[in-house]
């Protein structure tokens, strides 16, 4: 953990997770004197949490490979040992994402078979969310990646519960088959081959949000601008309401009646609900939490980690992409 | 114009065009029964209007190549050719997309030096609009492609009278130079080269709603997921609004004192205001609508052909991409 401004809320977040879960144990690895300042006056159960000194981090702009290079003493570097060693059994991280995706690929190494790692995401949906990936681990992907990535979604899904059977669309600008890059084409190939994917064919930006899908397949460039297309329509749509109900008298007295409506939804569609990106193919739980995240968000990222360490999404991916062929 | 739903509504908008604009003339090419039917009883003067009858349509999901070999009769090819013969200074389609650019290629050509057309369309945004190319006209660009699509958008940019320098953005994964595919670093280099353009730099997902930005250049298949989420995100978000009024008896009281707001405030994020995707690159003005376009819709269509013409966006984009070495 870094010094900066989301140490406080990332330590609430772990407290309020420690007093819900007693059977959770967290270490917490960064600045201690930051970490102990921060903890100061919270209850918890000291068994729970431990505290490793780790001072160097790796700053949010510091391009990947040096970060490899030059900050193995980072609590990035430090916490991706700790768990390669046993001593934690998943990791949150809340840094760099290109440096973090960058050091679990050295430092845990990627799962057999695995050829490249995903960063896997819910998007909020009509049926709650929808599993995207890759979302930037990967500028550009062949078809074999593709389909890795729907083994490694439909395996995250099952351990988040949405069903045993998740439906997995490959991302693509129409729905007929003819339509989109040719490796999008022998991707869908691969991935309706195997009987073990419950694959249900192309899916244009906008079925992202449709109840009919539970994972989103595609390259990392696309997927990462598709995130941040969905953020910033939000965050825009917010921004014209909010003008909206400000610009008379009417519509500030009709603000505050209509208050509870619009509170309960800007909390259906506020992405801190569903905060956490899995970095998948990796041997290890690796959880990536916004950089600026609140505590809700947080604890989000927290109870993902969990969850796809209880549910074993590591092995499951693990014996799924061993098995095949490719 | 084809026989379907749309064809009363873009009628309608037609009439209303009709008479706000008496320099204005409209011809109208289909089915002329249907055509005359949705005429019936409408008031305008019909010095301003013509119909050419050609009741072979191009399908929807008709495959672009297969239209193009057979559907020389139909209303789309005939209306290229009228435009291409100098009998219209502009066209309007709200048929297929594919089946248009490869027409539009064939009758129109494209402009001297011109590598692929591409389609621009305008996004909602801070600043009323951001206008983003291509859409999805090329699913693959190189970096000269994506250089002729930002002389292209700046010209169309200029002439809807945004800008005389308007700001120009490459869609990337990162605002770091280091960032993203060889391509659009290719790109950025040749358009920061050109002295006629105000290149701002790298554009994520997000700043296509900035007010910093005017025009943001893409390839087709990041562009057409991009617009595609970005609707899909809109809609996702009216609906959860919706049912959150609805909820309750309070919700809907407070919805019925809040309707004034949340009206301006849907019509603000319409993307029927900003209807009419141009299709650039060819020796004439291609307007592509919306295939379930409404009246409002499709008078913004026409308006923005207009405007296109009387501008003379064919003609700047001409000799931009002519005086250039690439």
């Amino acid at each position: 953990m870094s010094g900066d401004h989301g140490l406080r809320s990332s330590i609430t977040a772990t407290i309020n997770a420690l007093n819900q879960n007693s059977a959770l144990h967290i270490s917490l690895v960064g600045d201690e004197p930051s970490i102990l300042l921060a903890l100061a006056q919270k209850k918890y159960n000291p068994e729970q949490l431990q505290i490793h000194h780790s001072p160097d981090i790796v700053a949010m702009d510091e391009i990947p490979s040096k970060a490899l290079r030059y900050k193995k003493q980072s609590s990035m570097y430090r916490v991706l040992e700790m768990l390669r060693d046993g001593h934690v059994s998943g990791v949150i991280s809340a840094g760099n994402t290109g440096a973090l995706v960058a050091m679990s690929c050295i430092v845990l190494k990627r799962l057999s078979g695995v050829s490249r790692p995903a960063i896997c995401a819910p998007i909020p949906a009509q049926n709650g969310y929808t599993l995207m990936l890759d979302l930037g681990a990967n500028i550009s992907c062949d078809a074999a990646q593709l389909y890795q990535f729907a083994v490694m979604g439909a395996s995250l899904s099952k351990a988040l519960g949405a069903s045993d059977t998740p439906r997995l669309a490959l991302l693509n600008i129409g729905a007929e088959l003819i339509k989109g890059p040719s490796v999008v084409k022998e991707a869908a190939e691969l991935i309706s081959a195997d009987p073990r994917l419950n694959y249900v064919g192309f899916a244009e930006g906008n079925d992202i949000f449709s109840e009919q899908i539970d994972v989103v397949v595609c390259d990392g460039f696309t997927g990462n601008v598709a995130l941040k297309v969905c953020e910033g329509t939000a965050s825009f749509i917010r921004n014209q309401l909010k003008t909206k109900f400000e610009q008379s008298i009417y519509g500030r007295l009709s603000a505050i009646l209509a208050m509870p409506v619009l509170k309960a939804f800007q909390g259906e569609i506020n992405p801190d609900r569903y905060n956490g990106a899995a970095l998948l193919g990796l041997n290890g739980v690796v959880i990536k939490s916004h950089g600026s995240s609140g505590v809700e968000s947080f604890e989000s990222a927290i109870h993902q980690a969990a969850l796809a360490v209880s549910e074993g999404v590591t092995q499951s991916i693990g014996t799924q992409i061993g098995t095949n062929k490719l």
